[in-house]
């Protein structure tokens, strides 16, 4: 599947040159349709109906779970969905049996959802050890190995920052994870959909990941890996309608697996079209959307570097479809509006939910960053008119 | 609009008789609409984007929020957008603050989404006062008033029965809650967008919505009404993106209002059709949909009560969309079946996520109950269809 063919899949890009994918990617029309197709074809609950609609229902999301598994390389049964990856992370923090004095270690670049759900344990008396990221807001694994100690019971990182689009040493930290016998998250917010990502091969025992990001898929949607080994072990926060096998007046008895997470009605269409979406991407090819992407990746980060009076974040040989950057003494905000106006490039601006790890990179000063972000229906002229357009905005704010 | 109207935006009944409301309803055109244009044309995360794009799905997501507040007479500031009523009810349960030795009221005809949260809160020494339903599934108010002691914090309970049909005196428990300076939620599941629902006639504190019944609008969305002055009486579980003021390696400062509750990316195609489905509905007229409702139900309740052999539960004068029965020595799940088979009528079967109020029906030796449930697209024809194959039915099982 060509560039070309992708964009034509997404008329919006017509219009618009879209740079936010680290916050939303637009949803291609074959998963817009797929929504649709359940919308007017066969539009029933899941679960236990015996009519042909509701069977067909549950039998599409129960595909749509077994895609999702096989992409990641898990099993259908380690898959919880959620509305979001926030939701997936508190899940985690929430759902495991966390002891006073017991530690997480966490860096300081995560985004809020990698972090706030953390902090918050220290009301169960948890302690967070927060492990300091490079200049170039890289994780040194050895950073981390050296934070372990009896105390530690989890690890988390982002593989991707979202802030600042560093790619940091999952695999290295899942070693450590392994030979320390510590619990592993990952929040892959920045990386599904983007690069390949093997649970299996970085060792995680939770992964969450977003629907509606580099997937592709539809927003309301997320999931959880959770290792099968580990799924006992999380005890349900959301209960009500399909958690349960039986309820008397004085208690209940939870269902197995994850069903006991997924309580009330599903986002049913959303399923079914992050189903769709990964068939799509996959078509596209995980290997052909990586090689692009990290070329662009390249071209944007020189391209902004060479305009006059910016400043641009990270290391260009470690970051991976996102490109954040001020332009010296220019709110972040207006620099994102300017562009806007005179190109209609589409870019995120201030502090990107990852407030602690904008105070890392010196940008809280401006008052956040400019984040461009990218994926498969990006182009070269795209990153080129961008950087042309934060040329003249920067000879603009330097007169 | 007439009902032919409302059938010509729902294609799928020109095939099937859908007679599961209660579950899910089908989605009309106008909605799934709104959501493509969303998809098509500005498909952005809301929150702070600069660009006119996010600009753009920012106000059509809090339009959508404006529209459902006035809905149910109440304020954009007092609706929190959850995925479904499942997690608007935990969100209460979670976010309160119960202290050791507090009690509940609750009745013991919930769905299972208004029982688990509040059994769950044993753990943190919060005790439960159950209130048994009368045999037709309705609860005396006086019996809740006489449950109120000064352990009592909170009454809850359903407006609508799901697995019975039975409406609840809402309003005069509303009162008991007022005089007796309890807080006080209801479960409009089965009500909002069949009836009208007046958050303060009611006197809520707390209401929990769902999306995708009554109001017909997409799956994956629900809400909460939060009263104005309990707001800051609840703390978010779902932390993240989007929740906090300000966060340092040390402490977070929440954001104010509704905010705080709605972490991650939000389920933005679904609100913004939730918005165009609440459109829809006042468009037909709830007074309209009402009357149409009462009387469907009252032929259905006979036609099945005329049928050899059949149990049916809940008292004709006081149920409302939903009548539950079941075929004297006939399991529900097999009724529920042949009745797709022969004739395409779609109805739920089983324990309806009630557990405790199926046992209460008696219907739980039979395996459950079938549940047929209506709604504005349902005609006078397919509920005399319902009842004549039933017959059939009948005939096959006492041979």
């Amino acid at each position: 599947m060509e560039n070309a063919d992708i964009r034509k899949d997404i008329p919006m890009l017509d219009e618009i040159i879209y740079m936010d994918a680290a916050s939303t990617t637009p949803t291609p029309k074959p998963v817009v349709d797929a929504m649709c197709n359940y919308y007017y074809n066969y539009n029933a609950n899941i679960g236990r109906g015996a009519y042909r609609t509701a069977v067909k229902a549950s039998s599409e999301f129960e595909k749509a779970r077994s895609k999702i598994a096989k992409f990641i390389n898990s099993k259908p049964e380690e898959i919880i969905f959620t509305k979001n990856t926030t939701e997936a992370i508190n899940l985690v923090a929430h759902g495991l049996d966390f002891k006073r004095g017991d530690s997480v270690i966490v860096p300081n670049i995560e985004h809020h959802s990698n972090f706030l759900p953390w902090l918050n344990l220290k009301k169960r008396g948890v302690n967070l050890k927060i492990v300091q990221a490079d200049k170039y807001g890289v994780v040194d694994a050895a950073d981390i190995e050296k934070a372990v100690d009896k105390t530690t019971k989890l690890i988390t990182i982002t593989h991707v920052s979202n802030a600042i689009g560093s790619v940091q040493p999952v695999y290295e930290v899942g070693d450590i994870a392994e030979e320390n016998d510590l619990l592993y998250m990952v929040d892959a917010a920045q990386s599904a959909g983007h690069m390949e990502l093997d649970v299996k091969k970085i060792k995680a025992d939770f992964t969450a990941f977003p629907g509606h990001k580099g997937i592709m898929g539809p927003v309301g949607t997320g999931f959880l890996y959770c290792k099968a080994d580990k799924m006992n072990g999380l005890q349900p926060e959301n209960l009500g309608g399909g958690t349960v096998f039986d309820v008397t007046e004085d208690d209940f008895k939870l269902a197995e697996g994850h069903a006991r997470f997924e309580g009330g009605t599903q986002n049913i269409a959303g399923v079914i079209g992050l189903g769709t979406a990964v068939d799509y991407i996959k078509n596209i090819g995980l290997d052909r959307i990586e090689k692009h992407s990290q070329k662009l990746t390249k071209l944007m980060f020189e391209g902004i570097n060479d305009v006059d009076n910016t400043t641009v974040y990270g290391n260009p040989e470690n970051i991976y479809g996102i490109v954040a950057f001020n332009i010296n003494g220019a709110n972040p905000h207006d620099v994102a509006k300017i562009l806007d106006e005179l190109k209609r490039i589409c870019v995120r601006s201030g502090h990107h939910c990852a407030i602690p790890a904008i105070r890392h990179t010196g940008a809280y000063d401006f008052g956040g960053s400019v984040r461009a972000s990218i994926h498969c229906y990006n182009t070269k002229d795209e990153v080129q008119i961008l950087s042309e357009t934060l040329a003249e905005i920067s000879q603009f704010f330097g007169a």
